[in-house]
């Protein structure tokens, strides 16, 4: 994964086939999204769209959840052994996989074991049979019958933050340790090549974590597999249990810094980001340099970086509509080390607060409503990451931080990357030490515009850098 | 299925193989049944059980639901694509088929169209979304939120017999017909060779009927299809929609007849084959005579004659332990035209009154408690069956019906079967005529004691039925 550019798509919305019969009962699609209503996106759909998804420059997909579910999002799994039938079945996922891998693209999928719900099977016999069930273990269960649908009281069993509708597993029950773990391994099996882990720091087991790293690596060696974790995770990245999280601390850092006091904060405190408070480029660089730090660099180089996700406001509706925000912070993620990830239509901006206005249909009916020059940019931005080894693979420091200005360097070998950001509304002049990235008399440029910088005495001497821009320098490829 | 002989079997009881992993909440194997509790029996058991089945003679299974199912007897079907995980899941059923088929006994699974359970995806969808469900079509609702774990109400929903675990589908909706044929057409390609179709005539719909039949045999030419009516069924009956009904009116008659006044009432009228008053041979006749000349000779012949299901107290129990009541009927059951069915552990003798009663656990582990010698006259019976084209494929005529005493023929060209029933507690003369079985001077002889009686101008004359006693009579086979 230390070469995966990755894109989020949240599967009812992304993309419909025709191939897949649809009920009569769905919302229009690009309606505005509601918290029940199903628009049809499916997987069938998503593989006629690889050929979009290649040309955006994305070589891995991460879902959220795609197994049987009563909730758009799925992520109230109903049946962990299949395919939701809207969104094509497995049959739609072996093609879908079929059709990633023949570009070389890679599928994640998103497992949801802290939790099942209210339909599940085993959780479903229980409610039907009482202290009768023959799965009572697999659930905490304080008293019979259970209330799973009493409007009034709280849940009589233990669930994702009291949610009826989401049991929590039994994690210590054998039955229930084995069912997951075979989950796990079938999908793999299947061919998916790694699992993004919901609220996984909620199943409280390293036990558990690690028999879940063996079963699925000897499934597939390759196999990725990040955990949503919100905080610092050390804890589970020291190589027995995840590969990565969700890097929602390279989004406060992103936020702070990009978005700064621009941020409607309506919206940031509606989100699990909160608090973030606006940092100059001085307290960006020490939050970046910590978590730089934080963990070994080869999980650091397989974070999951991203700006937003289903579970935020799209970062260009956190900056207000503010679209330089969203192109510093982007280009932030794709120079920086670790695997960045592209929400869903961010790239054509598509703007939208808290669930579930950030989970819009992407308007391939609506085509002029579009942003075709931020497609272009993050086109240019993965065409920039793949083609420059030192993005993924290279060393990174920070050249910079004072007021509004950061500047950081990726190095491998004699390949420099040197990135810098005027996050401020004026222009800025700037004087860049470089000495220990490249010798006296290496010229570097801009990628796109070729224009060039010489370097003289360590020094990018009289940079000049428009406001809320982004500016790259780089060595010459060797093509 | 016109050389079947059925054997039910209700799959939580049957039989349990060590090689299926089960829940530590299991009720313990032979206790006494509870609605709710499960006793762990499972296919891959009935596989390693096989054997015993064939020494009985049986050459069919019928079982009663095997899909993944929140209740012990799985009518609550939770997912029609699944075998349940408790019974071995798809794998266990593999096995059963592919021991069966080399055996070659044949395979009916028990198929729950006409209503869902609470769990099934598509209702937990609009359980779950309510009107945003994308399901809404597939059930008849009348209001939101559906009420269906509402102890005190109604359901605001179509539900068998209203009761709320039970939402019937709509038949009327295009997804929901397709998903049942394709449900009938998957387990058809799988490798079952019939359907017994619960509560049948509740899906007043002639034409799913008929696409039914059309597909399943598309994908199985000999697929068995017998619907689950109690009352005269010709409408169904007619070639374009099932083979057979399960023959409740046969068990009528039956129970009227072989256990007459000796009934347990409270028991009978917990049955649907209530009422039933006792008959003599002379209104046995006629009810059998009539039910023969109800449906065409081709549905007459694979008709599922059975004396008890899971939906009845055991024929024995029927006639408060009166185990020649059993006899007397499962003698007229086998040689009479159609497919017998044994409920499983008749032929051991064991009792069970009302569900749950009915459904006890085989005595595998208790061998001996059965009743060996009627083990040994039910293998005689299907031994006689089964070596006796004309009691499978040849006419059938009533000889004598009067007062206690009942005889019929079966004629199969020169193969004539003769069966002599008093059912009455004193001995019995009779002089039977038969000349239009067989001529003059054949010896018809007894299969088991080989002691013989002649034909005379017609007659065999000077019979002596001993009390609750049947005889049989037969043309000595050329072999």
């Amino acid at each position: 994964m230390r070469d995966a550019i990755f894109y989020q798509i949240f599967p009812d919305r992304f993309a419909r086939s025709l191939s897949v019969p649809k009920s009569n009962h769905l919302d229009e699609w690009g309606s505005p999204p509601t918290y029940n209503g199903y628009q049809g996106g499916d997987l069938a759909g998503v593989a006629e769209r690889l050929d979009y998804l290649r040309d955006l420059g994305v070589n891995a997909v991460y879902f959220t959840p795609v197994f049987q579910s009563a909730s758009n999002h799925r992520y109230h799994t109903h049946d962990y052994e299949k395919v939701d039938p809207m969104l094509g079945g497995d049959a739609a996922l072996r093609r879908l996989i079929d059709c990633a891998h023949a570009r070389g693209m890679r599928v994640v999928l998103d497992g949801v074991f802290n939790h099942a719900s209210r339909g599940f099977f085993q959780f479903h016999d229980i409610l039907e049979n009482g202290s009768d069930s023959a799965y009572l273990d697999w659930f905490n269960v304080s008293q019979f019958p259970l209330n799973a649908y009493h409007p009034d009281q709280p849940p009589n069993y233990q669930a994702w933050w009291n949610l009826p509708a989401l049991p929590k597993f039994n994690i210590k029950c054998d039955a229930v340790r084995e069912f997951l773990l075979s989950v796990a391994v079938r999908w793999i099996e299947f061919g998916i090549d790694g699992w993004r882990l919901d609220v996984a720091n909620e199943i409280d087991d390293d036990g558990f974590w690690r028999a879940f790293r063996q079963r699925v690596r000897q499934a597939n060696p390759d196999a990725y597999i990040v955990g949503e974790v919100w905080t610092d995770s050390e804890h589970w990245l020291q190589g027995d249990m995840w590969d990565a999280v969700m890097n929602y601390q390279f989004t406060r850092a992103c936020v702070a810094y990009f978005i700064g006091d621009r941020v409607e904060k309506s919206e940031l405190e509606r989100t699990s980001l909160h608090p973030v408070g606006p940092k100059g480029a001085e307290a960006f660089a020490k939050s970046i340099q910590r978590l730089h730090g934080l963990y070994a660099p080869e999980v650091t180089a397989v974070m999951l970086n991203l700006l937003g996700s289903h579970d935020t406001a799209r970062f260009v509706s956190l900056a207000r509509g503010d679209f330089s925000a969203l192109r510093l912070a982007s280009l932030f993620q794709m120079t920086y080390p670790g695997a960045p990830s592209i929400y869903y239509g961010d790239e054509i901006g598509m703007q939208g607060g808290h669930d579930p206005a950030n989970r819009g249909a992407f308007p391939w009916h609506k085509t002029d409503s579009w942003d075709v020059d931020l497609l272009r940019y993050f086109q240019r931005l993965t065409s920039l990451r793949t083609s420059r080894k030192a993005l993924r693979r290279g060393s990174f420091r920070v050249l910079h931080a004072a007021g509004d200005v950061f500047a950081h360097a990726r190095k491998l070998g004699d390949d420099v990357v040197v990135v810098i950001f005027n996050a401020g509304t004026s222009t800025q002049r700037l004087d860049l030490p470089v000495h220990d990235q490249a010798a006296d008399g290496v010229e570097l440029t801009d990628p796109w515009s070729h224009q060039g910088a010489q370097i003289d005495a360590g020094m990018i001497r009289g940079l000049e850098l428009a406001p809320r821009s982004g500016t790259v320098l780089a060595t010459r490829l060797n093509s």
